[in-house]
């Protein structure tokens, strides 16, 4: 790669360098600078800096063409940590990750009501983190995600998210560290691409499947925002201009089709099905859920039909998402896809091979998420992470 | 604004100050400091380049809070130029623009045959900016644009735009410029972005419409651009999952409904309109839309409506990706939009306000372009002027 032509390091070149180490696991001086095109000089001085605030560790070296061994660089997984909870309808998830994504600790509890919810995320923030013995003043924050709001709720109509957006200056004061709010989907999105060593340089996008959809992409390291931090309505895509109609206003919305609550509805629409998997017992749209795709996995034809048809839909939701972005690499995530995923991959394959035009270009490489059901709050605690060690990218709008 | 950490000037941060004066028409240091975040001195760095290259050039002054009147920065819109072809299906647009975005030079000419493509692009590079007499040294380069090669067919199997991808070395060296090869749509998008002074703040969306469509997205100041450059194949997001077959191998694609090949088909499918405009006798699918859309916005109501579902397909699309990006705004451009364009604006701007969920959150501004027939070769210009003056933006991969 050419060399640049300055040695300037701003906040960029720093979260460039981080990326780097974080996605090639170990790495010398030397391929920094060949990798990132930065001068010596800068790589030198960034590098000597995240050794000094820890967040870097030299492990080793490996031999070189020109016979001195290098020194490798890779990141210091323990040194820093980041928290996330993610709000859902009843309870709330809370997870704590390292630098290089992996998982300390994670506990659900019951959800707050919205009115108190400062006091109480900010007490609860601080017996997980007093409960995993983390020393305070290495976690870095927090990150709190939710769904966006249904359009046409009561929480829309009081603005994108604005309990919680009200909710964080206190937080903030209450744990006297930073607090990101953020889009569950997108979160998700960060937390695949930073725990999976992903490299900036290939466009990626996550889909998330849960109640509703939603997505997420990662740009040159950064989550893709838009002119309200709203990206990733994917959701709300339609794939039927005449179809389905949406509390959104539009019709089709792929929501209405792939949806968990989509698909538990069309498993009660077949009648004998519904009843023999006793889905008006569930106690819940996951609970039901989870009944449909159990019994999918294990063979039930009608079940299985249901959720083939479900992933079907999603496919064609993601292809287009492909061919607009050109995504190089795409994750399914959410509690959708956690018992189930293998029927919703395979046809979002199938329908790439078939139809996408980035698939004939070059591979879009299709994968479950390792942790459906924690994604999105593993990837708030990876928010944290990232504002904390490669800060630079477009920053949260509402911080 | 807080103030960022670093006083540090990479290219990012040149072409975010390139960025701020162009969109801001006029503007002094202070302002710039307050605007980008970077400090005092890095402005005063980066500002003085700039006037010494010629760039930037001091315009006046104003009044200021403090008493001391402030000398304002502007854009020094005839000191480079950049020169943009549109390779068509027949002709080929050849355009130059100055700083601003303005175009200085226009002519359009026939295409060349593939196999003698760098030579008689080379050559036409010369007469053009001879015959405009620009000061050759002033010029900064060539972008040629033209439409992705259709999936299936023998340029798409011979590679991306590999043709032109080879055309390009040779070109390179026979008119001793920088070459950039592009996307007609994607740069469409970044002419649009760059001569209608929008800032970078806003989340930007193209739609091109022409015998196919396409889309491009300005975020952050650069193109998106995708795995593998390819991002904006907007024509094959799918409309209807099962519906009108596609040569890409999906269903319902947009460009099925909605492109002038479509808008015509629908044309002549009404046997009596067809007749009564003569369709048979048109010269080509440009030749034969051109009588459709002029009928149209002249009232005749067979016309009118076949025009009208086009705009109607076309704004599920459109809403799809504002969902789906969170776009703040939006321009339609392209031939397809040249006579009837209010028609498609009306529809996609009613389609937004029923469903969008940004359009709850913030305005999405939609817009026709002010010159639909020439915005690929303008902004195959602009590409030029991007390159040369605020480099630093996520580089053509082809280069």
């Amino acid at each position: 790669m050419a060399r640049r032509e300055t040695a300037a390091g701003g906040p960029g070149s720093r979260a460039l360098v981080v990326d780097v180490i974080r996605s090639a696991g170990a790495v010398s001086r030397v391929e920094l600078t060949d990798i990132t095109g930065l001068t010596q000089p800068t790589i030198s001085n960034i590098v000597r800096d995240l050794l000094a605030e820890g967040i870097v560790r030299e492990t080793g070296s490996s031999a070189s063409a020109r016979g001195k061994p290098r020194t490798l660089l890779a990141i210091n997984p323990t040194f820093r940590y980041g928290v996330g909870f993610h709000l859902g309808a009843d309870t709330m998830t809370c997870v704590a990750i390292d630098l290089t994504g992996g998982v300390v600790g994670r506990e659900v509890v019951s959800r707050a009501p919205d009115d108190q919810l400062a006091e109480r995320l900010a007490a609860q923030y601080d017996e997980f983190v007093a409960g995993l013995d983390l020393p305070r003043g290495r976690v870095d924050g927090l990150a709190v995600v939710a769904p966006t709001p249904p359009p046409g709720s009561s929480a829309e109509a009081a603005g994108a998210g604005s309990w919680l957006g009200r909710a964080r200056g206190e937080l903030r004061d209450r744990i006297g560290k930073p607090v990101i709010v953020e889009n569950d989907a997108a979160a998700a999105a960060l937390g695949e691409f930073w725990s999976r060593r992903i490299s900036r340089e290939q466009a990626f996008g996550c889909i998330y499947v849960s109640t509703g959809i939603g997505a997420g992409f990662v740009f040159n390291g950064a989550l893709l925002r838009g002119a309200g931090s709203d990206a990733g309505e994917l959701g709300h895509v339609s794939i039927r201009h005449d179809g389905r109609p949406c509390p959104c206003g539009n019709r089709g919305c792929v929501e209405r089709y792939a949806s968990m609550v989509a698909t538990v509805d069309a498993a009660r629409d077949r009648g004998e099905l519904g009843r023999r998997l006793n889905l008006r017992g569930a106690t819940s749209v996951s609970h039901a859920y989870d009944l449909v795709a159990r019994a999918a996995v294990r063979g039930d034809d009608a079940a299985l039909q249901v959720v083939d048809q479900a992933a079907r839909y999603l496919a064609v939701a993601a292809t287009s998402v492909v061919n607009l972005l050109d995504l190089g690499r795409l994750v399914l995530t959410g509690p959708g896809v956690a018992l189930a995923g293998s029927v919703y991959a395979r046809r979002v394959r199938a329908h790439l091979d078939e139809t996408a035009h980035a698939r004939r270009r070059h591979g879009v490489r299709v994968e479950l998420s390792a942790q459906p059901r924690d994604a999105a709050s593993i990837g708030a605690a990876a928010l944290v992470v990232q504002a904390a060690v490669a800060p630079g990218h477009s920053p949260d709008p509402m911080r």
